[in-house]
């Protein structure tokens, strides 16, 4: 049933702002992240804004504000808050946030609940998936945010206090895969949800090229640090190069040396020791790019990526870096580990359409300065990866839980 | 008894966060700013870093990390958490600070009633003083921050819900009152507390003046504006005119026009219309050089306000910017309704020292680019307020409960 | 003969100064310009660093300050002066850029005159065309630099003083041309010279489309303005509405209105009437964009740009936006007339390789965060253009004579 | 005869110009600083807006866009290049600017020889009078702003080749001077030349002080550095603590090491080592604090530098840190080396007054966060110094020929 799949979704969310206080909830470290209680907010607004304003007899809103308060980045639906000064909203408060979810939530189901002209209810259902999609989006950036977030305290406090059982990964090594290219189809097939950014699946030329089974480790990273690599110009792009320097970067974003000068790093279960065999995370494609340089290899392309995708199956993350990766040989770690960085800008696919309107302005806008991430990463709730799925950052962003899988051209 | 007025002064500062969520105590909303968690905790850190960490037995940090994480500016002490992410400190939470206070208050009680040398007991009885002036000056920072805060809100919420009534000062006309000037003493005189920065009490030579009685009105304000005040170069300082241009003002910090054009003000009771006979306040000093200049008078300096107002006898303020005048006549609103800018820049007395230790950096380092403001405002506690007390702020502040009184040469 | 060759591109950068004064020479308008004398030395440092520094017997550099002085970004060869500070170097000044110029050439027809071995010789024959084609590039870089800096005097000064007759181009309708894609080939071919990023050769997929036959003409961009499209959030990139509105634009980079409100563009023949029939330039990417919208179209990628261009003759500017077209029908303007953004980011072809050393910093590093244009500008030198050429700078970029070309989807 | 006086002062300037090339004089070094060409038409533009467009019969401005352009800062005469790119004004050139100072010469010479109503004479006088005083504080700007220029060259150019012979000053060692204080008169006296700033004439009271005899040298600041002066924090304004770290200086302006670790100061000309004799120069108000708290003293008020200098004679500066200092014994220095740093902020004296319309803003505007700096330079011109001469820069300006005298309380 869709409602009960919306409210578990719904609930889902909630139970990520367990471990947190009200504090906590409505701090906003950095203008690129949001307080968790502006996801919880702007997750609902999206539902009120886009189906019940809309579709519901006698819409009026929860409050007339929040059509302002917590609009995202949608210029057609009219004024936005500033998004650097989302942290300083702590009226409504978290009381009042969470009744409007639950005030939504009712609506939503009264509305799924009673009669629909045929048409309507298609839209109905269409646009709950892309709400409930949205939603877990937001999901995962609740979990980075507040990692974020957290990160700010001199006492590293820990999201969660029992981190999951190391899943131990025994030297399994990491092996070069060859495959084919020829003219792939790409993008996504079939009658499942999908992004419009995944749209249209288009015949794309693909190379024959190599990826690597698995993704670069923090022990493999270590040795690129210790051997100069934030320090050699030549492994970088040039606006990498600036950005190392401007900032005084020397390690990832989480890394720091404890008095002794062991590596640890800050996860959403405290500071622990730096996991050697774990995937490198919280990188940017500056760092990525550089490393691949240093390793004599380079990052995937996307179509790279799909390609390879294609028909492996979708681990679930479970919150942790070291999640457990697939038992056989061969690629792994595609899904559910971190994201992974590929060389393609963000773009549209030939043919590709926006929705009318301002759900129009759901990706299209972005599509330029971004790079596409492939895969999922432990954040990424479960049923939200697929093989097409185009997630996108600007080179410099490092709080996602993206890493690197290294691709090379074939000799 | 000084336990006494301790545990007054320590309850206060609590009492001015009782109608805040946790929420509100700690966001920031400015850098200039900081949260009422932070200042409910920097003032206990105080009592706790200079007095028992140097006068209790066996003194242990309440927790270790305070003594960054709450060290405003005292470099002697050590590193300090960055101004700028006070918001940030989601933890430790209100219920740790308020055990922090609690914590610290009984430390002090117990210090106070054990045995002491008497130099200890001197020492002891002068820094508590130094530490309740000090949490004083916070409780009005206190009030001033999250007044900011809450503007920052669309849905402008009250602090307090129901204003003191309005006591109306029908009319009274502002006169010139002419004083003679001479070699006046200025600075601190007698046995009462004064801060390092009021003496030593030395003679200035002052020329005859005229002085105000009362403070610039929100009317006469807003005179200043429709004649196009803030259009208008050659009233401005050359900084001041910068000022202005680059932010795009029009009107004081807090003033806004409804839907039909009507000046509405922000108060700490929410958004109310603009009360013309209360006087201006949220000024910078710009905008009363400017109206100065407008108005064909001058900002009085320091000493010829310290010298019209020997003698005056303080008013309390009561969270309102039109609290009652004093009845009678002559020189009104001295004290108690808003701090008064001086043309005078901040520098110290001839003679002028500073303690030994952090304690030094109290007041001296801050002796450049900033300007004096004397008198109290509305949002001063009952007993900060005297003569000689020398407010100071970079010229342009404007979160300060901050207005004009004018004053002239004689002819 | 290459030494004849060589002689006329170096003179001709002398030529392209000689409407200017020693003052016109050192100044730079902004950190992305470099000011002329600066040109005409880097491109002398070129073949001094790369050539004579490893060639010439008895190599001496003729002053070695000039080694970092003139560096401009390879980080493999050393130290640079800040590239901002460029118009602060007064010395050395124009008459001793000259004599380095003449040094230079001297040494290099030494060099080429001389004994050298196969290898070597070759090698430098190398190193000659890419050092001349570097000479060929700021040629065109000089004049867009030189424009921006007279445009920002209150005397819009010509740099030249007679404009080229103007071609007129009688009202020939734009036709939207037919393209069937299939498995293209990308890249260059042939022995003749050409940069590394155009490398290697190799097969992409494109779908059907369609082009323009026509650049889009100031006319045709002044309806867009006069529809709002400056002021319309849905047509532009969420980066490009960020650019529009803190910079508040309102037009093409040199466009303004007289004071009866007719459209002037200042021009390298200074300020002139708009010129209705001839190609808008100096647009951003971001313009360029929301203008595709606008007009129910899109920009091209550069494999179908480059599809569509082969075999097109190459047409010569004549520092003239409305330099003549090809007479016949069909595809024009592909040439000569300004360079046309395409929705392709900068980025390696498959199998791409740099250079070793310090050369392998002259494309690599800047495919990041930019995107290509293509064909060439009435500012190109004869003989620099090609269907395979990629130019490329980032999204923002006004300065360079940059277009519009449409495309569409084959419906 | 007045024209005499005007002729030398304003050949003056183009003497001044002299060592330089047309490119050495358009460039600006930073926003602070202007090109030499804009120094000689700014001070050309003063004579031509001030007096002959109001005094000359049939006036005809030498070029309608010079009104604009060479404005430095009267908002009363209107629009304004801005000043931070006066060093894009290639146009109008060196040539057109020296036509231009030739231009308004000869109107004034003509002015001065015809007939004029008494009331208009006097008040040519007085203009002339400003007009001059007003090219010899740009002659001194020309001259820092020059030197400031020349640094940013890694060539390191002198501006003048043959240093003025070093007179010894041997080892006369810096005493403290008593001075009794008193109701002082401050302010300039008689009849001479004046600026609005200096009056009016007033009493003060000044407490009895002690004032160094000598600048502090070189030798002696180095003395600081070697402390740890740039590294202490208790020792600086807060204020200039932050600027000490986010700019990471550690030693004066134009101060470097050579390769083997020995100090060099670039001067005027070109890069010599250090003469620990001379008075330290080009230091910020911050830095001059720092160093007087770190020597047991202070800096002194405007008033008592005054009140000691009144009296003593003025000597003139030879462009060269270690110009001739007064043989005798006593106070030296006071004139001619470089100007003193005083403790006092820019403020109007007692009943200060500007003169009406545009020359009003010739200081009044200017008279917040700036500080007072007496004396006199190498660079000020012979003739422009007085005990009652009030300087003024912001406290961290340090491209002036500014240094330290000391003072101390009496104990």
């Amino acid at each position: 049933m869709l409602i009960d799949h919306y409210n578990k979704v719904r609930q889902h969310s909630l139970l990520l702002a367990e471990p947190l206080s009200d504090e906590d909830c409505g701090a906003q470290s950095m203008p690129d992240a949001s307080p968790v209680k502006w996801h919880l907010a702007h997750t609902t607004w999206f539902f009120e804004t886009f189906i019940l304003e809309s579709m519901e007899a006698a819409f009026a809103p929860f409050h007339p504000a929040f059509r302002v308060l917590f609009n995202s980045y949608y210029n057609g639906v009219g004024e936005k808050h500033p998004r650097a000064q989302r942290g300083l909203l702590t009226r409504p408060g978290m009381a009042q946030v969470r009744a409007y979810r639950a005030n939504v939530d009712a609506r939503i189901a009264c509305l799924l609940a009673g009669e629909l002209a045929r048409g309507e209810r298609e839209r109905l259902t269409m646009l709950l998936a892309l709400g409930l999609e949205h939603e877990q989006q937001h999901q995962e950036l609740l979990l980075t945010d507040v990692k974020h977030l957290l990160a700010q305290s001199a006492l590293f406090p820990a999201y969660l206090d029992t981190a999951p059982a190391l899943a131990q990964e025994h030297a399994q090594p990491t092996a070069w895969l060859a495959f084919d290219g020829g003219l792939a189809q790409i993008g996504h097939a079939g009658d499942g949800f999908c992004f419009d950014n995944e749209l249209p699946r288009h015949p794309q030329y693909v190379a024959p090229f190599e990826l690597a089974s698995a993704l670069v480790t923090n022990g493999e990273y270590l040795a690129f640090i210790e051997a100069g690599g934030y320090r050699t110009a030549h492994l970088w792009l040039a606006e990498g190069w600036d950005w190392v320097r401007s900032q005084q970067l020397e390690c990832p974003l989480y890394w720091q040396r404890d008095d002794a000068g062991h590596w640890q790093e800050f996860t959403l279960f405290g500071l622990r020791p730096l996991d050697l065999q774990a995937p490198a995370t919280h990188l940017s494609l500056f760092e990525a790019d550089a490393y691949a340089h240093w390793a004599g290899a380079r990052l995937p392309t996307e179509a790279e990526w799909e390609l390879a995708a294609q028909g492996v199956a979708v681990e679930v993350g479970q919150l942790h870096p070291a999640a457990a990766g697939a038992p056989g040989t061969g690629l792994r770690q595609m899904f559910g580990h971190c994201w992974q960085w590929t060389s393609s800008s963000y773009a549209p696919y030939p043919g590709y359409r926006t929705a009318p309107g301002a759900l129009g302005e759901y990706n299209g806008k972005f599509m330029l300065n971004q790079y596409v991430l492939r895969g999922s990463s432990c954040a990424t709730p479960a049923g939200h990866a697929r093989a097409s799925y185009r997630n996108f950052f600007p080179a410099g962003a490092r709080w996602q839980f993206s890493g690197i899988r290294l691709a090379r051209q074939v000799e």
